[in-house]
């Protein structure tokens, strides 16, 4: 066949740096929210994050980010029909559900209930600014129903029926746990999804929005966001931070825990991000939220020793800007709701849908496919040996 | 609640730089392959791509990009007893791909198949080395029957047990067809799995790198690189390519064609890549095969207008660097070959995913997540409006 001349070097720009995970890498510009990790921030489209745990709900802040505005009354009323109406998923799903092995990590299950959400839609593949958008309010409202439904399938027990009368996150716990939460439970835990919903460029957001940059559908982005979130450096690390947790017996255990951990150079799960050199704010919402419920439920010692953690930690790094982040307190909270750690992870997939799909709608509006470069330094120029001719 | 003071812009560092779709930016050193676009270079582990091509077999080029080397015959021998132990699926998978609607897009009912592979592994979330590189073997031959599942249960047909007596290609296209293909055919067959098997740092690719590197499993990651090689402007392209030259009449038609888009500035589908500024080595190959395999099949018309329109366009744009890719004659090889179109990008990936699965196996090793920054250009320091004093 005929060939091209082979030799030589491939030439690399002058300009091309290596930046290891992206760091410093941007990817786009966006109206959607952002990270100042040096002051401690989190903004979605404007609003500070404080104001939206104390005043906003989850359905309104989901608005929020897809839309760019507070909803009015009526705006957030249809809102709130659109996603009571589709909280019922195709009996499908469940079944394909119910086929997978109850052993399966609660995220795997949900990626693949997704993908078969997205078989089921006939207009996955429409792929218009409206039918993804109309698809995005169907995601934020099913993925609670499929994630509902894992935590039962999962234990052998039949799902739950959403109840209509229910708001986005107190159905979303009817559906988990069986039981209608109380008033002050259903608060907090709107506040743990409001605290969820966005986050910057993060590693799952950033996966949804390369994925769509081919014009693949929603669906694909994501599942494949939903595999992002699984892994441990990311939505995963909850329930491992908890795990930790719960084998320290008390604070003066705390204590040795921590001073072990340093002396090993052993990571301490739920301290650290790559964002914030300040105290995360997500941490210091749920951070007094996890105080109350516990001693609540009985559990007061598990904040007790959370927060000895904390101050050791803060008193050894804190000077290097290691704080607690998200991941810490939440665990606390859901365990102390009665959810099993398994089911923490999805529980951050149920809430980010909503960030997932306002970065990827907004995206489709700009896009330009992502197709960054690796920097080849293996062999070259090698020649093709005969099979009986390798060493 | 207390609040730090929420005032001022965000300061960004002097050095921040956005690249649309990340287009120069640097993800990572890599020793698997690499493509210079220059001077129509694709290269795997050192190899030209003409020169596997011309000597080398799907089963060997994956040895190759996973380990490194060219395979002994022994290592070779083994390789693919393996990938024949791999080929049966367990059969939940087929129940569920026959709950899959016929009119879903294979690629589509591919990521469901994968995600529910793994949720059948009892490995999946193991996450060692040795783990993962065993499951990408398993992967490489079970992307195939799963493909092959869904050609036949797609049009209601039953799916073909695949044959140990046959080769990975050959396997696969009986798979598929439900025929055995003759010497030529799974030759010609084989030369376009290797031919897409690796392409330096495209979306899919990257996209299964992003999802692993937050430590999650290769099934999510995989499952991410489907979902994003289905969309038409990465894997998709093959399928409207093809759909685009069937519309053709014939040569003089073909001259119409070309005019007609670029006075209507229309894209053509198959011309141009964000890499290539040449012509691409793949299209240079499969044009060649598409010529022969076409007038065998007595299909010689489709192969000539598709020569004419990349004769009119490479008069038009060669100049610019427009020349055809991959996509542009592999679909009407397919196509000779009897299998429908909505069966070509699922041919893309049960290829790619040798270079999938290579390229996460040797980010573990260097492993820092994914994590790059947007720029925030929105709204600032906006005060939260109580619902009814909102406009």
């Amino acid at each position: 066949m005929s060939q091209p001349k082979y030799v030589g070097k491939m030439e690399w720009p002058v300009s091309v740096q290596l930046n290891k995970g992206l760091e410093g890498a941007i990817t786009n510009e966006t109206e959607i929210g952002y990270v100042d990790g040096e002051k401690g921030w989190l903004v979605y489209r404007g609003y500070n994050i404080f104001d939206l745990a104390d005043h906003s709900t989850y359905e309104e802040t989901a608005y929020l980010l897809l839309f760019g505005k507070l909803p009015t009354r009526n705006q957030l009323d249809e809102f709130k029909q659109k996603l009571v109406r589709y909280r019922a998923v195709p009996g499908r799903v469940i079944d394909v559900l119910r086929m997978v092995p109850r052993e399966t990590h609660p995220m795997a299950a949900l990626r693949t209930g997704v993908s078969v959400l997205g078989n089921l839609d006939p207009d996955a593949d429409r792929g218009t600014l409206d039918s993804e958008t109309e698809i995005s309010i169907k995601l934020i409202s099913q993925m609670a129903t499929i994630a509902g439904a894992i935590a039962r399938v999962r234990k052998g027990q039949k799902p739950v029926d959403p109840d209509p009368s229910l708001d986005h996150t107190a159905n979303y716990m009817l559906m988990t746990t069986g039981q209608k939460p109380d008033a002050f439970t259903e608060k907090v835990m709107d506040i743990a999804m409001i605290l969820h919903a966005d986050h910057g460029m993060n590693n799952s957001t950033f996966t949804t929005m390369c994925i769509h940059s081919t014009l693949s559908d929603m669906y694909s982005a994501i599942v494949g966001g939903i595999g992002s979130l699984k892994g441990p450096l990311h939505g995963g690390a909850n329930e491992q931070c908890l795990a930790d947790l719960l084998k320290i017996k008390d604070e003066e255990d705390a204590m040795r825990y921590v001073k072990e951990c340093i002396a090993q150079k052993k990571k301490i799960m739920g301290f650290g991000h790559r964002v914030y050199k300040a105290y995360d704010p997500r941490a210091r919402i749920l951070g007094k939220f996890s105080q109350e419920i516990t001693e609540k439920m009985g559990m007061g010692h598990l904040y007790r020793i959370a927060k000895k953690v904390e101050d050791e930690v803060i008193a050894a790094y804190g000077g290097k800007g290691i704080f607690p982040n998200v991941d810490y307190y939440s665990g606390t909270v859901y365990y102390a709701f009665g959810i099993e750690p398994a089911m923490f992870t999805p529980i951050f997939a149920v809430s980010r849908i909503a960030g997932w799909c306002a970065r990827v709608l907004e995206y489709i509006t700009i896009n330009r496919i992502f197709r960054p470069r690796a920097m080849y330094v293996g062999a070259r120029d090698l020649q093709y040996v005969p099979m009986d001719q390798r060493g």
